[in-house]
């Protein structure tokens, strides 16, 4: 019996990753053209996490743009033994290192998963041909850069204000989502206090509602 | 004795702002084509500013984007009557408020002058004219923001950092170059640490050199 040829597919229809929350994420932002579409479809694959996997080894490049369709990471950095969280993303964020990004070369940042979870993933490679081929992309991450860099900046301010209660009460403002999802101690870590001080912070919270 | 007629000028003309240092710090980015160079000259204003000059004040929008000629800037956020420097930016750095320039309301932070000095001034209405009749600029922006934000995360990181000497490595680091301009309250506020404690801190590393 011959076996019969296999049908000639389109590089889009070989991919078969559903990028479909990424575009619904970034429509949001600015509108996307079908080439740019096309492009995403083909040169983003599917990455699935499983939790405590690290993404990023402090020294190390970031080569990779990270779309969060399901869990929760963290980004966080080493003072001796000490392990300092940085920022917690879940679902329908962009991650990746802003030191790759920016200069190419590593950081000093580590990226971890803290649950099992989906990811989305495009290199750095491909995205700077995204913005060579389809120049309109350049708007798209202004846009988002601007976005993302006021989100730093709000996660600064937390860890620069020096009484419990309004850090704690700037996380609920912003983070709430993650109040009742990542362990404490991650939380804890994220706020610039101790899990004792949280604790206390969460008691008093909690009584006054 | 009849006075004669000035001369009619383009408004290329009328303007004599001397932008200079803005289009050098700009092109070690990203080329400038002729329009975008015209249109820059023809809509930045020079801005003089006093030492203690508050450029913006929290709960009011930030309007425009600024270039440093010549002085000292700082961003400062308030908790209580506690005010807590958030950025000290020199010549040569573009300034603005991040959470405007994204979403353009108004934000927690206040900016003022801590030098006399000079500066060059764009509004946000101009800056949205420029990005649409000349795309390229997008892709300026989107290496600036790469960059600023980058320095922001690195700000970020000395906050987090438990130990006054990682704090004051990292800013030797970055910031040398404000160590002997700033006054020491500013730089402690930046560092998260009191006075006495970057005292403290200085004795023991310039013992060391």
């Amino acid at each position: 019996m011959k076996i019969p040829e296999p049908p000639v597919l389109s590089r889009a229809h070989v991919h078969s990753t559903d990028i479909t929350p990424l575009l619904a994420a970034l429509r949001q932002i600015h509108p996307l053209t079908t080439g740019v579409e096309t492009f995403l479809r083909t040169h983003i694959t599917s990455y699935p996490v499983r939790k405590r996997k690290l993404l990023l080894k402090e020294g190390a490049p970031c080569e990779h743009i990270y779309f969060i369709v399901k869990g929760a990471l963290r980004g966080f950095i080493r003072e001796g033994h000490k392990d300092i969280t940085t920022w917690i993303n879940t679902e329908g964020h962009l991650i990746s290192s802003i030191f790759s990004l920016d200069q190419g070369g590593p950081g000093v940042e580590n990226i971890q998963a803290l649950e099992n979870g989906e990811l989305l993933m495009m290199s750095y490679r491909d995205l700077e041909t995204l913005y060579e081929e389809f120049p309109e992309t350049n708007v798209l991450a202004r846009k988002l850069l601007q976005h993302y860099y006021a989100d730093a900046e709000r996660r600064a301010f937390i860890v620069r204000l020096t009484k419990a209660e309004n850090k704690y009460r700037h996380f609920l403002l912003h983070h709430q989502h993650l109040s009742n999802r990542i362990p404490l101690k991650y939380i804890a870590s994220f706020l610039g206090m101790t899990l004792e001080t949280l604790s206390r912070v969460r008691k008093k919270f909690s009584s006054k509602l």
